[in-house]
């Protein structure tokens, strides 16, 4: 029964999802569909980024938040437009969500959009939002079994950014073995070792994104 | 509706926990519910915990894991009763997981029970366990912005680690800001910067323990 009703809510939402997808690609807006652990660095990867593309792509972002504006404040500073969901107590997204803010973004105006999700590494793999590549933040201080822990995420990320790299000669972590976890639970994924920080790996990102946008 | 619906389940959950904590009080056992983001550093917490209690008290541990039972087995090497609870994708632990992980709990041959709790700053604050305090971690890596994000967790809590404070000559994080921001929302909470690395900070953090335990 439980299962049941899990399964409806699910399949709703993959059938809101299809919608908002279709109404990106009727706007030729690319949707990222960026999630992580609370402080892994999703903000700080959207400022680095929306910098880096500036004059090369118009990018649009919505921020998800259990309650705060925090972030879409900082955003906003950089002059892309930004719109802000408040779950109100949820831990992830859902595609409903995602369709009540699309409403509000300029997509006329936009080729790239990217939505933070809330910070949580177990329901916003469950919810499709209408994205067109999923990707996931791992940073160094969060320890190198989290694929071991968070199987769904890690499954479903078309890239994983291992932020934080600067911080690696202070920490146990291994990269070379946690990558090939990945890889093992996921052939396809592509993996950039970065920093928001030293600016290290930025530019494999970036190249990386505007490829799949048709940029590359 | 839906209000009403979660309503249901928070009560149904509560009453469940009175009974949860009926059967602790009644076997002595005084229970922590320890939460925190993915890689905050829970395990290592409890490691530290019952190295510097062996002899001083007897300890059990619940172990929250979406799928995983990789921190049980590392922590049932230090001698003490483990019992693994898997969620199946679930967010958080529940006060009916946590009944039926107690009913294999050794009570009679315990004083302590840690219960550590899916890594997840949302949804696990809002169900009881049972238990007599609630710890949160917070580490350093994270940011100092985490209560301002996730309120309700941080006004729950009865003490909150500031944990991997080794971290703090290469990261930017104020410590004496983001105690205050904590003790603005939540007056009674105890505060405890401390590094499971060096072991900075941890006899203060067992001391207060014993002391809830009455063992002060």
């Amino acid at each position: 029964m439980e299962i049941k009703v899990l399964k409806d809510i699910l399949g709703a939402n993959e059938q809101i999802a299809g919608i908002n997808r279709q109404l990106l690609d009727s706007n030729n807006v690319f949707a990222v569909n960026l999630m992580s652990s609370p402080g892994a660095g999703k903000t700080s990867l959207i400022l680095e980024t929306i910098k880096r593309l500036k004059g090369k792509t118009r990018i649009g972002v919505i921020e998800g938040d259990v309650s705060s504006s925090l972030d879409a404040e900082v955003i906003s500073k950089e002059g892309v437009p930004v719109v802000q969901i408040n779950t109100g107590g949820g831990c992830h997204l859902d595609a409903n969500m995602a369709s009540s803010a699309l409403g509000n973004v300029p997509l006329k105006d936009i080729e790239l959009l990217i939505i933070e999700n809330v910070g949580n590494l177990i329901c916003p793999a469950e919810f499709a939002l209408g994205e067109h590549k999923n990707v996931l933040i791992s940073s160094i201080p969060e320890g190198d079994d989290k694929p071991f822990k968070y199987p769904l995420i890690f499954h479903k990320a078309d890239a994983v950014l291992i932020n934080k790299i600067d911080l690696l000669p202070y920490l146990k972590f291994d990269t070379e073995a946690f990558s090939q976890v990945i890889k093992g639970m996921n052939e396809e994924v592509e993996i950039f070792p970065l920093s928001c920080t030293t600016g290290e790996g930025l530019v494999q990102w970036v190249s990386w994104l505007m490829a799949q946008m048709g940029k590359g």
